[in-house]
């Protein structure tokens, strides 16, 4: 497993957000008894895109480039971990009466720090085991080139333009153009 | 300025997405004569979310938990890097010559990993400075909790759903529920 301190260097500073992270994420690889993510073996839905995420992509290996982090912008504390190997989920989320205690305004950012990362699992993380589908695996599209930049671009995201296939950045330079 | 390798671990695996992620990364740092952003000192727009872009964050600093990796979907190997301390702003692509030579159907992925590597940055990046406009500093909201699953989020992704403040999920459940 992944150190704090080495989760520290990826993300680039110390926060509460990231140890809270660290300590869902290293929870949810100790539930299902896995180490990161080589390729696509487990895939991580974040309910939020904020400091914790950095730690379930550089623990878990459910990178943004990989395909395997999947973001939903419901501005939780929440996420979903799925572990092709065993088709098992889970939700983990933070408990109420954690939260509680962290939002103690006496409290400094480092002591808060300290508090998440020594603090027993049992009375940080709340971990529930759901069932979801299988999240599909990322795909690798053809490349094509834009008739107007002559720059390459996925397929998938090409635009037709007066019998041009052209990527989105053209396409919406040329509307404005025309004023659409 | 973090090694190759030291990025494969962060991805999982090499490939030749990951590589050329590296060398337009390292590209636009030795640009800008600067080191990994350790807060919001750099700003990445990446055109794309493949492997690459694991290597943008993994060695810019801009990391997808860190709001300084904004996402544009149009399937295009190009990144723009905003550095706030000069104000000034570059977008990296490939050279139409190298992606060629890359899509020779003849070589292996390891040699095109090779290729990636060790061939002269001129020959590979394209770089090009423009104007663009500083991109905003991430922002903390308050949490409120949710009236229905009663966890916290964040106030600005909350809905109102018969006067009662909620999130998202159970927002989506109720009106589901009621056959919107």
């Amino acid at each position: 497993m992944k150190s704090y301190q080495e989760a520290v260097q990826f993300h680039g500073h110390s926060c509460p957000g990231l140890a809270m992270g660290y300590r869902m994420t290293k929870a949810a690889l100790e539930f299902f008894s896995t180490e990161r993510a080589v390729d696509e073996e487990m895939v991580a839905i974040v309910e939020n895109d904020a400091c914790g995420t950095d730690a379930v992509q550089f623990l878990s290996g459910c990178t943004f480039g990989k395909g395997n982090l999947i973001f939903k912008d419901f501005g939780k504390m929440v996420y979903i971990f799925y572990h092709r190997a065993s088709g098992k989920a889970i939700r983990i989320g933070r408990k109420s009466s954690f939260r509680t205690k962290l939002s103690d305004t006496q409290i400094s950012s480092e002591e808060r720090i300290n508090l998440i990362l020594t603090s027993p699992e049992k009375d940080i993380v709340q971990i529930e085991e759901i069932n979801i589908p299988e999240p599909e695996y990322s795909r690798i599209f053809d490349t094509v080139l834009c008739e107007i930049c002559e720059e390459s671009v996925v397929e998938s995201k090409t635009r037709k333009l007066n019998g041009k296939i052209v990527c989105i950045p053209c396409y919406e330079k040329q509307k404005k153009k025309e004023g659409n």
